[in-house]
């Protein structure tokens, strides 16, 4: 078969039991489970859980998955040392894209350390490993990176800011983190898909993901949105504002998606969560400027805001500093990613496409005496 | 379009300038020069220059070109500190995947330091990185990863065994560098592509390609032939092994491609400099062994030895150690990697396909205390 394609736009590139994006009269399902059942009743370690282990767990499952994700926050020794060497003012991404790629240095996957050990490792190290980084060179501290958190929500928020974090703030994250755990073939995920299926080691396929998230068409989209709504000090010249990017043909970030052609399901849910965390008077405004900037996107281009657009909000309430949102969806994500690599594996293929060439034709060798 | 795939086999995923793989009447093809003429009459400097840049190097040109991949071979105090901080018992591709993102940490991509930069800096510096860590762990010496060679065949060989390589060694793996270069949408450089498009940083793009590579079923496959073909004391066990393999429908590496499929180009090229460098009687001994699971492929599988089969002699008998056959893999395609990286960029449009949901059907919301 050869067929010319954009981006693979449409191309399905393999078959998953893990999720369904904007499937005609379903929406987004995790392993059969609607979003919106699940960021309304959920944890997102129970989340994790599903995805991971392909069922809800039970009481004591979950406990026991707690207990460990908890067991497994120390940041080995030499790891630190990494941390300490990477300098302040490193892109955070890069930050766990390389301590992704040395904890697989430090404790490689063999038979004493599978596919799960490692998926809970990554989950329950990714908040500490950025933590301890930031607070090594923004605060002057070595933190300590076990906190009394079930939650990583709470874990997170909790080093983030050297105090047990207000509840709603914490639920909110937890309900971001479900938003954001999982989305079918995205770029990060086939990222780690294409890793995986050379049967590259566990991190390699990570290391990969993070890479990928980290451009800002993909992960970096809830930063630029905050960019964006940043920009403006009223709905009014928000308004005016986004009018004259759109007619600049500007990119504007956090708007739109590849799948969903009507909306994204997930964000009526983080918006709703960003409303209810905006409490002070400046809160509210970035509020009326994002809804501003929804409707003439509407309005205009028809475009809706994709679950980046006021994730940026929910996460700058909740005191979250915007270097950080693609990192928190690191955090998040690996559960999705672990769950993909498992699946690729378990029927594995080496993903290898072919190319179309456009270039020049078979040309005679010049000796290098002879080129002008 | 909604076309299943298995593996993406056969798919058109985009277009390219850089090369040709098995196009009918063309063969492989780098920039529109044949393998055979660039392996008969090119360094690897000159077709990573060729690849990069998009055409053959002047004499100036050249000599402008290796003199800065000359300059740019220091390792940064803090990467030297990390690669003493990695084990002995690292696997070498883990290595190269954490220092490839860590260089990224302390020289990030931008205005100053733009993709030619980096790419000429990562193609300076992958050896001195692998070596350094290896002269590290294994002979307890610090090297100074600056030597005379123009060449980086000479240079690694140099820093491998401490003194100027033979030149015949020197030029076999100049060679096989170039036979190593660039091999269009292969899984490394499609996941490099991948990574890219989100516009992602350039490191983020090689380090996804790393992970990759390192996997068995794509880099890993020279390490696994050697393997093989060391298995036999003579080629009368070797005949009678493989035949045994074939029957236990064991897998066997370093035969057969996705995309070719009556012979590989660059096979023939590099089993005539394995034989020109087998000198001793053990040597003539592992040729004629592997000239036998040659035999035994095509008469019984019509599978021909890809690339991987005899480079793993050629690098043996060239005194590279197993492990870092793929290493060196990656200080070759490094330039293809950074060729196609920049063709992604120069007409980017995000890597997205999808995937048929094969999972459960929706189901409703199990409250925690009512599961089984």
């Amino acid at each position: 078969m050869t067929t010319k394609s954009s981006g693979l736009a449409g191309v399905v590139a393999g078959t998953t039991s893990v999720c369904t994006v904007g499937k005609e009269g379903v929406g987004l399902t995790y392993r059969g489970y609607t979003i919106e059942d699940l960021a309304a009743n959920a944890t997102f370690e129970e989340v994790a859980y599903l995805l991971i282990h392909d069922s809800l767990p039970n009481r004591s499952e979950l406990e026991h998955f707690k207990q460990m994700l908890k067991a497994k926050r120390e940041i080995p020794e030499k790891l630190r040392s990494i941390l300490k060497l990477i300098p302040k003012h490193t892109h955070p991404m890069d930050v766990l894209r390389t301590g992704c790629s040395a904890l697989g240095v430090f404790e490689p996957e063999n038979e004493e350390n599978n596919q799960y050990d490692i998926a809970a490792r990554l989950l329950a190290t990714f908040p500490g490993m950025l933590m301890f980084w930031y607070q090594f060179h923004f605060n002057n501290k070595e933190i300590d990176t076990h906190t009394d958190h079930d939650s990583i929500a709470g874990h997170f928020l909790h080093m983030l800011t050297g105090q047990a974090p207000d509840e709603l703030h914490e639920r909110a994250l937890d309900v971001s983190l479900i938003l954001y755990a999982e989305h079918e073939f995205n770029a990060s995920t086939f990222a780690a898909r294409v890793t995986a299926a050379t049967l590259a080691d566990f991190y390699s396929a990570v290391t990969s993901a993070i890479g990928t998230l980290r451009g800002p068409l993909h992960g970096g989209a809830n930063e630029a949105a905050m960019a964006l709504i940043s920009m403006f000090s009223s709905p009014e010249e928000a308004e005016a504002g986004i009018k004259q990017m759109l007619a600049d043909k500007a990119l504007i970030m956090g708007f739109g998606h590849r799948v969903y052609k009507h909306s994204d399901p997930r964000s009526p849910i983080i918006k709703k969560w960003a409303k209810k965390l905006a409490r002070t008077e400046q809160d509210q405004r970035l509020v009326a400027i994002a809804e501003i900037i929804e409707k003439i996107m509407w309005d205009e281009k028809k475009l809706f805001p994709n679950l980046d657009f006021y994730s940026a909000l929910a996460y700058h309430f909740s005191g979250v500093p915007t270097d950080m949102f693609t990192p928190v969806f690191v955090m998040s994500r690996i559960s999705g990613w672990a769950a993909h690599i498992m699946e690729q594996r378990a029927n594995n293929k080496l993903i290898r496409p072919t190319a179309e060439y456009i270039g020049v034709e078979t040309q005679t060798f010049i000796p290098l005496d002879e080129r002008n």
